[in-house]
């Protein structure tokens, strides 16, 4: 039997597919113990330059229709028409693997119920971490394990604008320039650089952890527009370097709480040399004690084997339903407060004279201090009265 | 329905196994989607104090001719009698995870083709690096690329010791002794020390990877024991440090190179960092680029977590075949020699007058130099040429 599947999307990713799937297609069949072919490739638009011409279509009815296609990438991005036609593959029993964490963020509850009515699979490892294997660990590999907490670094663009902030001394506004001219950030980079691309892929692994949908409007969430390069400096001088962790943990009231912010992080933590556009996450659990994936978070052929790999297992699994399912809930129920955080806290402050008691002043002038065990509000209140200048929280 | 299994040892990992489950029971049937429960514990031992007295048997046949038994945790270690047991249980049908990474190196290939032809699964996540989810992602999420190289500090205990020798000047036998002490090294350390358990590891990862198994005794293995604090501080200065790496590599001849060796290994390198007991393995593939996988290699409640999580696993994919195989085979026609291993390599050699051209010579009072593109016999006779006091390879 051979096993044919559509791949939704000739963008980045989803071409990535088709070039990965091609190159490596023996070795595949090999591991999925099947043959495979891709039937069809869904996009609007024409690519005349295509080896692949005959399996263009632009309609999706052509594949949904089509009882031979058991199978189905989804690459376009964006909640529709992708949650429409994801809907509708599942609901005829086509097992769907998406890089799309808006569409998981957003509607992965009600995606995963339908893929269980019809005995099939909904699978998204490429829409956490790129390349970098964490869906599938996380709910298969560590299953025997309470998970306390996870914390990633799950942005490309902004871990590339700390490292050269950090290793180059680069202003944030300057090292957001270079990233766009490589092609890291986009021409508005506004979702990468204020955490709401890494605030999409903490919900999927909180929903993923805990089993209970965690909607993107229910978590906290800063980028690092904000940082200065002063407070970079004086995090080097404490062992630390700031990055960007999004971050959930379990809170002793029975809630989770997912956050998205700046935080220093000491170079003993493994995560503190993860630079430049590469991801990691790091997972925390009573029988593992912690665990760190870390690779690609981004591109076209790491999202492309993160993808395939998911479809190769709907060739492998056939019917047996593998993937999780989580409930939908009132997130009010569910994720605590971000003000029931208590963290250690750094506060920049100013130096000389006007320096509080026990603060540190490095010879470069930077004045900082150091606070343990203060809720978010309490931070704030400490930072007025300190006069501070900047202050973070520190990753522990 | 409910999923019975039986816990073969009753030694550290074994009641890891045993411990684990009944702490995290009702979340790991949550995710396993059945209720389950141990019905067995084999060992031939007492165990008055152990809350599950009932349990306990010292025959084997108990458990294998238990027809409500469908799944088998082997955590006895060695080949003898575990291969007996082991193979007996898949012959009747029942799935076997396991942490024995011996038995797997030695007889993976029989025990994989007994398991597919008796319609069960052969898993063994814990043989591999302990904690850290190894196997069944390269297996299943890598398995869409072409993975070019394989490489991993792969023993906790020579890293710890290594580690101890970097950031603390202690002496390799000073770093054994506190290793000993602190119960990561064995009273005979020499599997450890001398690459053997990182040897086994390694053969798992090739024969997974490349689909044909390699026997511990193809592996060129060379230990620690004869690593310098003086190789260590000149590493250091070069921007490396030296670790234990085990390794294997497709060779353009069509075969692959396994190895395990200390290499210096440069500081932008993310493995580098991996210090202590801890254990990394990193994935290069066509499609992933690289990705590391970090966490704790050894211990009791971090294998337990491994094979617990393949144990969930046989219990949610019921009879489906979901483990890999691979080809029994002459390893002479499938293993390279180590003298085609093309590599850099340092050499330290005399100081002041007698240094050779182009060395370096350290305030520290070290010399060394490095050259690129040796085979190991090129290393060799450069090494006499040189006058050389050591010579170690570069990882690359």
């Amino acid at each position: 039997m051979s096993v044919k599947f559509a791949v939704l999307g000739h963008g980045v990713v989803g071409s990535g597919v088709v070039e990965l799937f091609y190159k490596n297609k023996k070795s595949i069949e090999k591991r999925a113990g099947t043959e495979m072919d891709i039937k069809y490739i869904l996009d609007l638009r024409e690519f005349p330059d295509s080896p692949y011409q005959d399996k263009f279509t632009k309609d999706f009815k052509d594949i949904l229709n089509d009882d031979e296609v058991t199978s189905v990438a989804e690459c376009m991005g964006g909640v529709e028409p992708a949650f429409s036609f994801v809907k509708a593959c599942l609901e005829s029993g086509k097992s769907v693997s998406t890089s799309n964490k808006e569409l998981v963020a957003e509607k992965g509850d009600i995606l995963l119920r339908i893929a269980k009515e019809h005995n099939c699979n909904f699978f998204f490892e490429a829409s956490v971490g790129g390349a970098i294997p964490i869906i599938r660990p996380l709910h298969r590999c560590l299953a025997a394990n309470d998970i306390t907490k996870v914390a990633g670094i799950l942005n490309g663009t902004t871990n590339f604008i700390l490292t050269k902030m950090y290793h180059e001394n680069m202003s944030f506004e300057d090292a957001l320039k270079l990233a766009q001219d490589l092609g890291y950030a986009e021409k508005d980079p506004t979702a990468d650089v204020e955490g709401h691309d890494a605030c999409r892929k903490i919900c999927i692994i909180s929903s993923l952890v805990y089993g209970k949908h965690v909607y993107p409007r229910s978590v906290y969430t800063k980028g690092i527009s904000k940082v200065q390069l002063c407070d970079v400096a004086a995090a080097d001088v404490l062992g630390h370097a700031i990055k960007l962790i999004a971050s959930v943990r379990k809170q002793e009231n029975g809630k989770i709480l997912p956050a998205v912010m700046p935080m220093l992080i000491s170079h003993e933590n493994i995560m503190a040399g993860v630079n430049d556009v590469f991801n990691a996450v790091l997972v925390y659990g009573d029988g593992i004690d912690q665990t760190m994936f870390y690779g690609r978070g981004a591109g076209k052929l790491p999202t492309a084997s993160a993808v395939l790999g998911d479809v190769i297992e709907t060739a492998k699994a056939k019917d047996t339903v593998l993937s999780q399912t989580w409930e939908s809930i009132n997130n009010d129920l569910f994720v605590d407060d971000i003000d029931n955080l208590k963290n250690r806290w750094y506060f920049r402050v100013p130096a000389g004279s006007n320096a509080p008691e026990g603060s540190y002043e490095h010879e470069s002038g930077i004045s900082f201090i150091t606070k343990d065990e203060l809720t978010f509000t309490q931070a704030a209140e400490m930072s007025a009265e300190l006069n501070a200048l900047a202050f973070l929280p520190v990753f522990e």
